[in-house]
């Protein structure tokens, strides 16, 4: 027969079981902590997210680059972890972060600054100064 | 003489200007209209991007059953298109939301209900009755 064994204690996380895509990176949203804004979405290998939990500072890796991108290490507008978050198909993953400074590389707050209304591209916030 | 032409009308959306990846997909988040909370990702087409627009039913394409998923179809818990952005690099969407029932195929409010806490696998919320 059987045997059946109930969950009493808490699961270790593994980075190693999120579900990567075959570039072996997984999409990251991040949220601000405060306002709830969506400020960006970037990607994350398993390093990356092994980074970012250790670390407490978000962490990517640049597509473009082919290189971790440690949010802010440049420009100062870093991204300090406060919630780590996976969704349940373990295929995306949201970070909730304390902003300093703009999320977006075009110094607005959120990368999503542009709204289609009516048909028409509006832009709903101005560069941060 | 190069002439200099000032933009002083809005911009037509035209879903063709947007990044997909090499299968045709654009990521797109969605946003709780009035908690804030960031409810699911899931990706679009360019057609699932017009049918979204145009419907204002949030659709989706799903990519295990290679079909559009007009979100709520079959389990009613639809998704009401409050707001279309697109982010900096237009290779990303976020989708405000007026959400009916749970976002998540497990009944729960968001896809992102657990957390990773000191190591741990958290879960942050109970399936809805």
């Amino acid at each position: 027969m059987q045997k059946v064994f109930t969950m009493t204690g808490t699961v270790a996380f593994d980075p190693s079981t999120l579900k990567y895509n075959e570039a072996g990176l997984i999409p990251a949203i991040a949220q601000d902590e405060n306002s709830g804004e969506v400020l960006m979405m970037a990607w994350m290998n398993m390093q990356a997210v092994e980074k970012t939990l250790s670390s407490g500072r978000v962490t990517y890796w640049s597509r473009s680059r082919q290189s971790f991108w440690i949010k802010g290490e440049s420009s100062g507008h870093v991204q300090e972890l406060v919630d780590f978050r996976v969704d349940c198909d373990r295929d995306c993953l949201l970070v909730v972060v304390r902003q300093t400074g703009p999320a977006c590389h075009t110094n607005r707050r959120s990368c999503f600054y542009t709204a289609v209304r009516d048909g028409d591209e509006v832009e709903l916030m101005s560069p941060m100064v």
